[in-house]
């Protein structure tokens, strides 16, 4: 192979040098990506705590421990496919509906010679436009969804797009396949019982914490399994789905949360699917402490990266 | 039903707005309160780190996320009861026993008219005036004990109220029903095999953490509820039950802990109980970071309140 | 005098009770409010950190310390005047110009019966709603603006409504007086030397942070009062107008600002004004620590209401 | 001379080794101590943030960095001076008045044999003790008292001995000398002009933070020197004299306040006074950070040691 | 038994008092030291976050709570060894090569008389200087090394000491039994798959994080029972071995690690072994929150002991 | 001019996109750059608390907020010179000497065709290869030092060059001019008055931080350009110079430091000075909250860069 890789943890030491995910080579420094790693700083959707929109910096600098290679997928992503770091997407900090214009004619510029992207949020109200360009690539897309919140609501102070509202507006946009998404690791009170058939018929199943605490992760990794099939994937990760314990830096935190082991483990298992795009969103770094939430998403990146790399 | 429920938050948003526990409304501002939620904001009693005196307003301003309707438990307990917050009792921070009959009475007053108390600590010396003021309506009690230590020393400087003795003045006192009452969670060094020969005579059993580290949280509802019954039952949680990881907000922590995610399985089983009353205690926010100990209380209290409104 | 003051602190511990700015009475528990206070959480407007959402809550919480009599201007401003706290004015999160017209209806609405305003933010983008409304009823007013920025920027990534723009707004809406309004503490670097004559000539001199340290708070003061003579005045006070070690906790800090003594020490001078309304923003929590921004923006607040008891 | 003075710092790493103030010697390690440094871990007295149990220990392992030599004072206390660290005075948290008394025998065995004493807190109510202990021996003396606050009300919530009350109960018993008391750095609002009227006749004059503003820290001294005269001294230092930028780590802060060069600076000044002992008191490390408050505290202790040794 | 045990809390109380680990006394108080504890403040050898060289006084700050009886193994270990605290080991920070023999002497002067040593560190560096001393004493050890990483790698920017290389060297140099050591807890990427084949060679076995979230810490410990069989035993406990949830204050954090609880059910095993000497090590205060890392390596420390004394 | 200027802030939020310093260019990206800003990240010579290898990235992430134009020099520097960020100068992080070789070559690559550097440290021990490398050029310069300490040590256990002594170093070096270096804002506890005698024979004045505190910042100014004259002139900046309530993220702290804003004063001066290099050292990130000691750096370096300037 002949994929440029991190830089040399042995030239440099790991504390200096690149701001790239991962040490990675900057998108402008390599030909051909296979998967491009974006940010997109915004935050302009929350509801509760903003600050998402330093997530992309405070991820890429959580990163810079990640080693090349995978022993558990047995695999080295960066060998097996052009890894590269796209920097930043910019958009509108006061207009969302702008700024959702912006993500989605970025994530098409970046896509448009067949890259996959992995994007680090930013909150979740960009995952529709990201999901826009993922279906107009692949059509309607099996949604792992990753989260401790449904994101099914509809609107919010008047408005459709928030970071409650994107998988709603994705189902109602036909971005989604109705009969394979679902979500995993949802918990916390709701509004009414109205949100889980609402979320029904938009087209998701749950596996609700709760029931990773009694049956564990191996059993949601079948039930997983057996709902996407061999469907094209798209895995959004709030980083919320885990428990505060694991993320504090995030904006709507809730008890009772997934330990980041659990998580990493059930994301292992896409690299047995195929997997067209994948995010994750909603690290607010002002809320936390020594990395713990940085890190847990800078591995999340590393094994929807190496899920990539399994098919190749 | 006509209760009055939270502020609605698609009007204030939950950053804004109401200080009461979950955006409820004030007592003052309903008639015929089910449940009163009170804080006690003293922490005289405490033996290492102090702090408590500000957990009531502490959780109250982790509670704001909190939404009304609980999928698991499938109820909305603000429909069902009438919950209101009634503020703190106030009550001196120099005298321990001044303190103690100062709860006592407040006590008394809020629940003269039927209503049941759900009490944000302050350290756990408030167990003792809340549970003489419990037996005095129902008789001797049997205590869930939700903690890392078990509460039953005897003196400590010479005192005989802090936050180390409350139940074993409570067993002296005929508070607690001795064939019925537990601790959960239990774990860490003690001083000696004395202090656990005292613990049973004074009626309680154990489920410690290291054995639900082995057996689960499924197998300790099995044997609480043996124990428990049918019996009125209060609960008390000390946050100190979760790992520190999970409640680094707390005066004595001990490494080894619960998740959140077990304790709020375990407490979703008084559903079927007859609680009558229940506290969460010793967050010190001092300590805490992100309010993760603060959001792991407020899904405590409001895992008890659906509990409570199970049984109507 | 028959003003209701705050809550009796040898009653209810400070730590404990009301969460009321200065634990003073709500609006709805008094009659006849002479200065209202009140909290927007607004935040949409920020160019970097956001998180002032926050602020009317954390500042309520950081003033708990408040006593009611000021020694330096030998005054008890609760004595004096009939202060209450009006809650927050809710207001849209996703939509600027929305937000702005909810804060402008709700300034009118407290200050309808006479009452004069000290909001707390929120960020710098809510004073052109406050001014506003001020102005219907005063007229254009001098403008004593307390900052590391000027705040008279154009626009913003389109927006013509954000937290560095509210003066300019408020000088081409008629809403200021150019020859008596003022900046205080400015400093750090600008976009280049048109922002000076721009900010010129929409009505503005400066006192910069650098000719503080050079000449000190009282020449400070006597420019100022030269300035503005007897004339309305409406004080702004963006926290960031302290140095970052007194007031970590803001979403643009800028080293080498003013301390905390020198601040209130300026602020003291209004009590020879005819002060018809202020406010302090820009404070966010997730920024503080130990609430040394918040306990700043307090005694802010309490400065500013001791000046307008002065004058009665 | 002959005194043991600290460990050497090339041959331990001041991260590593002794526990005690500035790596001095333990008491025991001595023979014919001239300045004990003891710590008193208490905070039962406090009204708002507890925590001060903590200073002692904080103190010392803020104090790690400090050399022996004081090029200001041109003096090295420690080779002057056989100074040595007494450990805690150990006493009952739950007790006040119980406290006191062990205070006060404790203070009075370390003195026994001529030692001076530099306290570390613990809250101002160990003041009190310490003025017995010191006036059974100097007869009333004058108090030097850097602070925030007055600390002469009365009673708060009954109690007559708290962190608020010690010059009061020192002024009553006859501890001080009521012609050369002096308070410096006072600020923030109070109950009522009689809170200083009251302070006046039990012997306080008063150098506000304010006017430290305005004159600067050489008026002070000059101020200082001429109320203090020969007499014997006892110089107190609560932490919270200094702004809360310089000191988040107290338990009543108040905005406003010193710098920790003008602290230092005035507390120069007591090496051409007969210094009979001294405290620094009111260090509570949970809202410390980095060590700011707690760096603070152990250079207020070594200028305290340093003047100690200008008169030898 | 006569071994002098900790300061009775109830006279002395925990936030007062002794600095030594677990309030034990000081091994010049004692004689006939059965265990000694000690304390290695050396992290030159670290590869990114530095600060473990505050590691040893952290953990003691974080040890007062610990109590004597140990009640899941039903001993007293401070009854049955005379534990002690031998203070630190001065070692060079500028000279990895001289620190490694200032080390290797230091253990050597501990374990002259026969005592066994509880280590604590320091980043992992100093376990080959510890190694040599246990080798020269026991011959080759079994090594049961729980942590993130391999600590096998060969050299880092040309240095053959460093805290990713102590067990390599320690094979090449016949100190480990290559039959019976073993990695417990290691996950996150590696630099490629001939670290697992080397590390196999060097003689160990591992069982990886990602096996015990699915077979549970029981089937670990009959692994690890199998491989260990009755050989001393040297166990060597690098915090980072938790999650970064319960042990953010460590230099090279991984997410997906276990749980404090794991990790003492694991270390109660040790009570059937031959336990010979032990270490944790790589706490970095800096990166720790409210004593979390400190509070889960004390009890580390603890079971350690505890699991030496069930031998006597 | 033409020189490429920092990335526009109107088209890319300040929170996204570029990671180097004020989000200048790279040096890759320009011709013919005048200033190049260095990182280099290393702190293995630290004699406390370390962590200052992660300065570069962190003043890097404080300078965001960095716009163009100086308004108190009148100058745009970006403008008048090409700056642009060079990255960091990796170096060994086990072998001092090893590295300091390596960033003498690093600096003499940057400046071989005649760009002037400002470097971001990493400790204090890398200003003796930057002095070697300007003295190659400029012959002995006069260094103007703003430190708390003195920096003239001359071995730490048995250690040449750590981050005590580089100023001892490049004396005995012939680095400086010993006619015209001085120190500004010395403070604090030293070994003995040698230290003193030693530094004034090394060629050092010194104006200290008490006489700062009474003689204030003109003064200063006037002395220090009375020391320097016309000659060519280093500036190195640790940024431990400032309180530590203005710096908590520093290696070794001192109490009684200066503010921000009179450091920023002081560093305007240099405008009028032949300035030919210059450094800003000793940033702890761990150690730093909310930016407070990464902002005041930045603000150091644009003022620094805007004095290059002004002599163009």
């Amino acid at each position: 192979m002949c994929a440029v890789g991190p830089v040399d943890a042995t030239t440099v030491p790991r504390y200096g040098g690149s701001a790239t995910f991962a040490r990675l080579p900057r998108i402008d420094e390599v030909t051909g990506t296979d998967v491009a790693i974006v940010g997109v700083p915004f935050d302009t959707g929350v509801s509760y705590r903003p600050g998402a929109r330093f997530g992309p910096s405070h991820v890429r600098a959580s990163s810079k421990l990640l080693r090349p290679y995978n022993p558990v997928a047995d695999i080295s992503p960066f060998d097996v496919l052009q890894v590269a770091d796209a920097g930043d997407i910019a958009c509108n900090p006061f207009d969302i509906e702008a700024a959702i214009s912006e993500i989605e004619r970025g994530a098409d510029a970046l896509t448009g010679s067949g890259a996959r992207l992995l994007t680090i949020g930013g909150d979740h109200t960009i995952a529709l436009p990201l999901l826009r360009s993922i279906a107009r690539r692949h059509g309607p897309v099996a949604v792992v969804h990753f989260d401790a919140h449904l994101d099914t609501w509809d609107t919010y102070f008047g408005a459709s797009y928030t970071h409650g509202t994107p998988f709603r507006r994705a189902s109602e946009e036909g971005l989604i396949d109705r009969e394979a998404s679902m979500h995993i690791g949802t918990r916390g009170p709701l509004y009414g019982d109205h949100d889980l058939s609402d979320d029904r018929q938009l087209g998701f199943s749950a596996i609700t914490a709760p029931e990773i605490e009694i049956d564990g992760v191996r059993a949601a990794v079948e039930r997983m399994r057996a709902r996407i099939g061999d469907r094209p994937v798209y895995v959004s990760v709030d980083i919320d789905v885990l428990d505060p314990a694991h993320a504090p830096g995030t904006g709507t935190p809730e008890a009772g949360g997934l330990t980041s082991r659990e998580l990493l483990h059930m994301l292992r298992a896409f690299g047995a699917s195929n997997l067209v795009g994948a995010d994750v969103v909603e690290v607010a770094p002002a809320y936390d402490h020594a990395e713990i939430t940085g890190i847990a998403a800078a591995h999340v990146g590393f094994e929807l990266l190496s899920a990539m790399a399994v098919r190749g």
